[in-house]
């Protein structure tokens, strides 16, 4: 059995994205105690680079030590128990995994539907609550990783509080890569990955609760039915003070990576992240457009880092994608579910955001279609 | 905002172990899709090491992503649903949080208990089922980590097996370090931990079920309630054949390093890798005599890889871990639960256990003390 030597791809999928040096540097330092305090000072920064990044004071901010579909269990797990009435809206894959997270706690999920591609509509969700005056959640995904469509999460979360209920919001592919602002749009949970415009490497969930999400824990009746990710005993671990209960052991070394992603963006700036992503979004726009393909998802909802286009009519998908992976060492995505075939996922998320690698990528396709 | 550059510890506690520098270099190789071809290829040697490290012929040998924590919620909430009566034998704190995972999930625990620092009785276990003829699962702790204890898992799981039950082992310290025949003791649910015997990273769980598992897990009346450790989907991702569905996102560099930690246990052979441990282990304790220290475990149940030693009455706990750290970078572990302040515990696993290791620990204890 021989070490593993990965290929140098070029990751312009849905994630993860293309690791920076740093981030890979960070990964191989010398692994140390999860209760050393040289560790614990490490995990107190990254809360406070987290922080920075949702752009919260919530003191409930830190990675979960998993990938971000264990921040979105985490998320439901905590805040939703059995019998609750919870809204999801659904406009892609990602909505239906938090319908299965709702459905195997116990709890009823009443669906508002959105076309896949489009964002989710305010006024179905409006009319959602006015039907079920006895919902207690609504939930969401900002930016839909296997569509490329971002609804916008400002109005919807305004919706959700008019009606009393608390919201859960998607921003996996969106922290770092487009505008959000959890305190000054009233987001009460949120769960991101670390493997998009973060740009570190996929097994960590940076999620953080408000005072309203965090009420609803400490009033439950019932016990959070994992172990693994209760707040209240994660954050025995990741809470204020220099002295931290052991829960589980963090990993550590991804823990290092995230960290230097996270001051790698603290140099950028959070606002500059979100306007380089814009930008090259529109370089790549343009430059497809010249190439004859088109978006799936109108201009007005159109997720800057995943950017999903129809495959045209005369080309085979899984053949221009082992081409562009085996010629060109560059890795795009399929589509997921109902778009199997019919769209490529192509990603600018994080440090794979960059003018030469949509000049690299626009050159293969050239070649290759 | 500064990069972290954590301090060069020895690590000589419960785990994390020292992670070997081949393994630190596996973990800064480049990022690839967890659904590249080459991704999957290595996956595939993961599994296959992962069986020879198990002694086992199971399909269903996969790591979680996430720590051993989540490995251990893995099996429960696999295999318990709501109701079922499960036999939990509890002798130290991880035998209590199996008892904690199975109330969660709605069912009923029967604990068998034994004093902390022994091993599992196999006759209190037998009258436990003569008790309780309706128990369905039997769980337990091979290496308890809290304590230093190591139970006779063969023994258990025949007894378990007698009376019709399915076994859930927790061999999160015990994998490479103790002898662990999982086809040949007839265990049917077993996990792990990456950062102890292996030498790896934390942040990843190997898990492996036989067919009676998977059968318990096929005739579930109520859907697994954990969408991220339901297995029947995991499997999907990490499954047989080139296709493979996408479930979660991989921790890619973590598995990287866990490939390599498997690739190094294979160099030098399971059971020489039992051996070593056991080995050390005979030289620290002898050390640890001429210094007056006494082990808190019989010998019979002694962990080679976990010595939990008894605190010298005039020593104080506190004072001399914090003198060993910031004089001597070395990290031991404190007692846990009742065990605090009682005990400390010295780490011999994987790269860790080591002769030259055991030497600058005990010439610094010496000193210390």
């Amino acid at each position: 059995m021989q070490s593993f030597l990965p290929p140098n791809r070029l990751l312009m999928g849905p994630g993860p994205s293309v690791v920076h040096p740093r981030i890979l540097d960070a990964m191989a330092r010398s692994t140390i105690g999860h209760l050393d305090p040289a560790f614990v000072g490490m995990m107190d920064e990254v809360k406070e680079m987290l922080k920075n990044a949702f752009k919260t004071e919530n003191a409930l901010t830190m990675p979960v030590s998993a990938p971000g579909s264990a921040g979105m269990e985490t998320c439901f797990v905590n805040l939703v128990e059995p019998g609750d009435k919870v809204i999801v809206c659904i406009n892609g894959v990602f909505g239906l995994r938090m319908k299965e997270n709702v459905t195997r706690l116990g709890a009823e999920a009443v669906i508002v539907e959105n076309e896949w591609g489009t964002a989710v509509s305010p006024e179905k969700l409006e009319q959602a609550l006015v039907d079920n005056p006895d919902a207690k959640i609504v939930a969401f995904v900002h930016a839909e990783t296997s569509t490329g469509a971002l609804s916008d999460a400002k109005t919807l979360c305004q919706i959700a509080n008019q009606y009393g209920c608390i919201n859960i919001v998607d921003a996996v592919t969106s922290l770092a890569g487009s505008e959000l602002r959890v305190d000054e749009w009233g987001i009460d949970a949120i769960y991101s990955g670390s493997q998009k415009c973060l740009s570190a490497m996929p097994g960590l969930s940076p999620v953080s609760f408000n005072d309203r999400a965090i009420e609803k824990l400490t009033n439950r009746k019932t016990p959070v039915p994992s172990w693994f990710l209760d707040l209240n005993l994660v954050m025995g671990y990741w809470g204020k003070g220099a002295k931290r209960a052991y829960h589980h052991t963090a990993p550590v070394n991804t823990l290092y990576g995230l960290h230097e992603s996270l001051v790698m963006l603290t140099e950028e700036g959070i606002e500059n992240s979100w306007n380089r992503h814009q930008q090259n979004h529109i370089l790549l726009r343009d430059g497809l457009n010249k190439l004859g393909i088109d978006y799936l998802v109108d201009e007005a909802s159109r997720l800057p880092q995943l950017n999903s286009v129809i495959i045209p009519q005369d080309q085979d998908d899984l053949e221009v994608r082992s081409s562009l992976l085996d010629n060109y060492n560059i890795d795009i995505g399929a589509g997921l579910g109902p778009l199997e075939g019919k769209i490529w996922r192509i990603g600018l998320m994080g440090h794979t955001s960059r003018k030469e690698n949509i000049e690299i990528l626009l050159s293969a396709l050239k070649d290759t279609l």
